[in-house]
């Protein structure tokens, strides 16, 4: 059996001013890897009705789960829902337990529902809840796309919950050794090497500290015995 | 006239499987920002050729700039020059003034040009190369699409330089509002803010800070004067 297949869509024009450093593929990215999930792909694009809503409808059929992050507030800047709705065709509709949930956090904070903090209810039609542990304000699930926030505390924290509703998919294990040396001292050996495992995924990855250059030879498979056998000749090789 | 366009391609299997968090994208969007070029979208992609291929051949002709980040190094998992070859029924030579660059810098090492460190130097035919003032090993531009290195210390200092090289366009300055409000608190009346000022773009960024909620109201402007009147009443409202 394969494992199932991820994409992530990040909305947000603070992303591609430069304004923020986004933190959230890499934390998806790191999640996915230990659910033995194949992340694929992720984009990042501006909060613009047209590009979401043909970038949704491009990859919706491309992966198994499609993961949105950001949007989805109460200003008037949030057009998620709005675009995935046109995208799939939906209805909005204010989603009742989204709305009770949100209700129940604001009383909770002596303060009422308002018609702005309503928005955060208004949802495609016939999606699930995902649930926000921070402000109560939640995600949801329509299709196979699941609409997360871009804050990334709160979308960390809905994350690690939904991620264990996914079947655990065959985890690719990774290795890695750290040399002393530049890329272009060992690439003879190492590409050799890739041809003896061709199931063993490898790759070469430099890094300069001061003015030497370092390098990280990292060994993924999901076969652990293949793995362990390869990174054994890579150690012997470069040791 | 309108200002030229860019988008970012991000080649890397690390970026996906998390074990690197991206650093470029960020880097590329403000400089960009500064030379007044619109980012408008970038992808984060697996070192696969077809993948490469196929959205090299999607965004060329979508943008004035294409970036590519990774995978022009030396080792077997580069894949980057002989994959956009392909998407551009380009041959890949040996670039001469490539080769001359690495030899020069081996030879100042008292080291050698070796046939791995001679891949750095494989381009598609025509191109024209971007300098690296760290390692000479260059990137380079073919057709509008400018093929750079991932380490970020050495993209950085090459695209510092490049950015330079772009006719500059209409800075679209911006100005932030720090707030002591959650969004919801402030929706309403930002959004009348930018109905009243439509060529201003206006973002709000909620942030978290132990368990208060702050909001960063971002106003953007290629137009100076209209920028200052609409964040002066921005001020009005919330002070």
């Amino acid at each position: 059996m394969t494992n199932k297949t991820a994409a992530l869509i990040i909305i947000g024009n603070e992303i591609l001013s430069g304004r923020t450093q986004d933190l959230n593929l890499n934390f998806i990215a790191k999640k996915l890897c230990e659910r033995g999930i194949d992340f694929i792909e992720s984009r990042v694009i501006k909060d613009d009705h047209q590009s979401i809503k043909n970038i949704i409808l491009e990859l919706k059929d491309k992966v198994d789960y499609l993961f949105t992050t950001g949007g989805i507030g109460p200003t008037h800047d949030d057009i998620t829902s709005e675009s995935i709705a046109k995208a799939l065709q939906l209805k909005l509709e204010i989603n009742i337990a989204a709305k009770e949930s949100l209700e129940n956090f604001y009383h909770s904070r002596n303060d009422k529902l308002t018609e702005s903090r309503l928005k955060m209810a208004i949802m495609p039609e016939g999606c699930k809840l995902i649930e926000n542990p921070i402000t109560f304000a939640p995600g949801y699930i329509i299709q196979n796309i699941y609409v997360l926030p871009g804050v990334p505390s709160i979308m960390q924290a809905m994350f690690s919950e939904l991620v264990t509703q996914f079947p655990q998919g065959k985890i690719v294990k990774s290795k890695t050794l750290e040399i002393d040396l530049p890329e272009s001292k060992i690439a003879e050996q190492f590409a050799k090497l890739q041809t003896e495992y061709p199931r063993v995924e490898m790759g070469s990855y430099p890094k300069q500290i001061n003015d030497e250059f370092h390098t990280s030879l990292v060994l993924r498979s999901s076969n652990e015995q293949l793995l362990e056998k390869a990174f054994n000749k890579l150690q012997q090789i470069f040791s």
